[in-house]
């Protein structure tokens, strides 16, 4: 079976040999008494705490999943969950950072990171619960009133009560500016908040006897735009005068999100139908209240109106580098298809031996480069739909999940590596190799004065020299130690693989110069993704081929017991 | 709703464009008649197939995954897999590259390369089930008896039946030397198969007739390792002598693996208990007549015994890479904590400010670097357990889905890295990073002097000169057009992590050197996972420098029309 074991020994030699944190915290006046034989036990027993109450949960959490009461508005968290979190109270984990004056144990920061990420190590999912208390705590220790910290404070500090923020709309992500739940004000001072929530993280659950959540609503006399929003504090059962637990508050959740991980945590949308709430801050100010505890970088342009994702350089990025891959990936596939059709029907012995040796080259490369290829793919695109690509119902991570697989079959894309280097090129002293850089070389000879392929031809002609330099030093090195190849190939298979897919945009580039001047914006496309590969992807083969330079000894020469 | 659309210009273009394919294949004697216009149709109606039938089940196909009836020795799976599996035979699409002489319809291999393409970006857990058969097709073709080519190889064509490929077995996977499946001669000729089989893809299911599994066993005078395997025939129902089905035989699924994708897809574990196989090819000749269609890479030194896999350079650079990663991490995290002890507690303002400057620097490196670290050290762990990384039960897939999360959020990490490069680092004109800038030169400095401490300090030296200037090309650009802070700041966020890593694995090294000479094993393996960062993971910089300073045009200049 698997377990977790804290990494104590680590900690303490960052926190004490590494950055000697008891000398700088006592330098704080709020620390002056800090010594490292707490700090010790402290962690010693988070530890235990992470190795023996969070990490058995992990992957029942994951298997069994949240469940949603929907008429009862109650989410049912996976098994052992809520005995974990009742422990995690009764040793009063949460107060740890926490301020005093509500009940915290006032111990620095640095040592609750170092206890969170024992918890985060061990149950990713289950952290998530407390994890987001933490920033309700922040927010209304900042911005909220005497009262409101009185109510709150103490009960988040004990963890008798978790936190949640309620940011994201079903039509706004990032862009926070076009968030539309409204608040309504009452003669008593509260707010009636009305709108729809996603992707709450804890948003329910049955570990705490409340919930505090902080929702992000419009006041009806807001502005547009992101300088027209408020924070209200809306906890799921209202509290009454003398603290206790009241009556249910009108905040529940309407689903949990299917996702790719952390079953274990539900990720819910909320359906707020005039819950009661109540400012925290002052009016309109709520973006910079709600982020004391996030970083504020999403606001880029807070008064304008929302662009679609396409404006953003990035977004242009991911999408190119999935297009370049999988139009590059098909150029090579079919070619290499062409060559088993000529390998096994090529009329001359010779043609047939000619296309089985540039079969035996390229088949790891067709193998490994496009499956890696395909993996990094797949996670840039999932990584466009933002939160969304995380929730299977629009289906991007499943490409992810099932993507990966392909770098596992037939024996493992590091198998097909040492196919590579090992035996098709230094196997055979390069001449299967020299045969693919013969095509490579008539290219660039054909091209040599045509100006506008200038801009493809030199990076190809660039990577092909540092191809052959790479191999033949591989091959001195190999000679003296096989350790050498298997320590290469892997970079090395993936410098091929960049050759070839050059190789193919050039080709496809001088293609589509050609044609180009009918206006069909085919080729206009397929240049602009030539110039994006070059500019954008090839570039990796500069740290790839310093990486394979480097040998076999930063592998080998740490004893196999330090593993 | 999403869809799938056949990428017909592209095949058409590579094919005819690029490739010139018809006048290549018309050179072939085999394909002397065929033309464009035969290939783009059967393209065109593959595509339809792939999109109308199969595209549909995709989903569904994950979500409802397969079912083991383990009394019938059956597994079902998803709807409507059969009736796509029916229409695809019905089509012809089996038969489509393969021999004439068997039913084929003697179609290029680049032709069926095409169509397979459509049919695994539609569809890959389908997929799987007549791609494998395949396999079955080529090894028997090339190694079975004229009786076993015409009793097997017209029903693999015609795709009444389909095949599998049974190798891996629960104590061995890459290395097949090690496989203990035994095959006892009978007196008629045929073999009783007895063993188990692992991670069999389409291994059972109900979508055709019979099942024609190709198995590796030991015959009883077998010679031990990878030359002592031979290749058996065994159908999942015996073949009567007019060819049509008979008996069940003795080879059944024994369960379902859970795994982290291709949910559509049963690969299962197998049972033969004295199952009736016939001998393809010589006896103790199987694993090539096997690899007919598999890359034969995967036996190294086939005839040693096998060799805990932690011998592979490429295993234990995967291994130190999340080691470094992890180690590295925990180091920032655990100082930018105590950054914000400083923060909160120090007694003088100027000291306080201090802290938060580089709180506000270092905390988009912390949130977007890490996370990023987190999926790549991930995806390798899951990659070094080979086939069983990608089971659910050994618990590794869980954490790679798990650490997908962090990378969306608080707004993505482009954000975070637009926060960087855009506001915390141009937007104050270099200040605060010139302050972390001034911890390096410092500790630069310092170990000016220590021979033993060159091998890291120089090269956190060099790279700090490249990330001033790069900084400073950046800011220049940026003046002209804020796009290109878009288009470089992902690039230059990792490079900053690389920066930051390498001053702390620097440090971290030199207590290391300080203290080994006591001989706790705990120096030494701190020095040499130092030692491979900087071999190994720094020189990433290298590619992401020369990506960041191409600028915006390769993004940008394409019509948004085009994406």
């Amino acid at each position: 079976m698997s377990r977790y074991t804290p990494p104590l020994r680590d900690l303490q030699f960052v926190l004490h040999e590494l950055l000697h944190v008891t000398d700088e915290l006592k330098a704080l006046p709020a620390h002056a008494d800090i010594d490292a034989e707490t700090i010790n036990a402290v962690l010693e027993e988070g530890g235990k705490f992470a190795a023996e109450v969070l990490f058995p949960l992990n992957r029942s959490g994951d298997e069994q999943g949240c469940t949603l009461d929907k008429a009862a508005g109650q989410v049912r968290t996976p098994q052992g969950f809520k005995d974990a979190y009742a422990a995690y109270v009764a040793g009063g984990w949460p107060a740890l950072s926490c301020d005093p004056e509500y009940g915290g144990q006032g111990l620095p920061i640095v040592v609750n990171q170092c206890f969170y990420e024992m918890l985060n190590s061990a149950n990713q999912a289950w952290t998530m619960y407390p994890g987001l208390s933490h920033g309700a705590y922040e927010c209304l220790k900042a911005h909220g009133t005497d009262e409101q910290k009185r109510t709150y404070l103490p009960r988040l500090v004990s963890g008798e009560w978790t936190g949640t923020m309620c940011l994201t709309e079903p039509h706004c992500g990032t862009d926070l500016g076009l968030l539309r739940t409204k608040a309504e004000p009452q003669p008593d001072g509260s707010h009636r908040i009305t709108g729809q929530k996603i992707f709450i993280s804890a948003g329910d659950h049955d570990l705490a006897a409340n919930i505090v959540h902080l929702v992000l609503a419009r006041l009806p006399d807001a502005p547009a735009g992101s300088k027209g929003i408020s924070l209200f504090v809306v906890p799921k059962y209202l509290v009454n005068p003398d603290g206790s637990v009241g009556a249910r508050n009108a905040i529940a959740p309407g689903a949990i999100e299917h996702k790719m991980g952390i079953h274990g945590n539900a990720t819910c949308q909320m359906n707020l139908d005039g819950a009661v709430g109540w400012l925290v801050g002052e009016p309109h100010k709520g973006l910079a209240a709600m982020f004391v505890m996030m970083n504020a970088a999403r606001l880029k342009a807070p008064d304008k109106p929302a662009d679609p994702i396409i404006v953003h350089p990035d977004v242009r990025k991911m999408l190119l580098t999935a297009r370049a891959y999988a139009e590059g990936g098909r150029a090579l596939a079919i070619w290499t298809a062409l060559l088993i059709d000529k390998e096994l029907s090529a009329a001359e012995e010779d043609d047939r031996r000619e296309a089985a040796d540039l079969v035996a080259l390229v088949t790891p490369i067709v193998k490994a480069f496009l499956t890696d290829n395909a993996w990094i793919a797949t996670s840039h695109c999932l990584q466009v739909y933002g939160g969304h690509g995380y929730i299977r119902e629009w289906g991007m991570e499943q490409y992810v999940r099932d993507a990966r697989i392909n770098m596992i079959y037939e024996g493992t894309n590091t198998i097909q590596s040492l196919d590579l280097l090992g035996r098709k090129v230094l196997g055979d002293n390069g001449k299967r190799l020299k045969k693919f850089g013969k095509l490579v070389q008539d290219f660039i000879e054909e091209e040599g004065t045509n100006e506008a392929m200038q801009e493809f031809v030199n990076p190809l002609a660039d990577l092909g020299d540092k191809v052959t330099k790479l191999t033949a030093e591989l091959g001195m090195k190999a000679f003296g130690n096989a350790d050498e190849v298997g320590a290469a190939a892997v970079d090395y298979l993936r410098v091929c693989g960049h050759l070839v897919f050059a190789y193919f945009w050039a080709r496809m580039a001088r293609v589509a110069l050609d044609r180009q001047a009918g206006g069909d914006p085919f080729y206009a496309a397929k240049l602009h993704t030539a110039r994006f590969y070059f500019a954008k992807l090839l570039p990796e083969t500069a740290g790839l081929i310093r990486s394979a330079r480097s040998g076999a000894a930063p592998m080998m020469a740490m004893d196999e017991a330090l593993f």
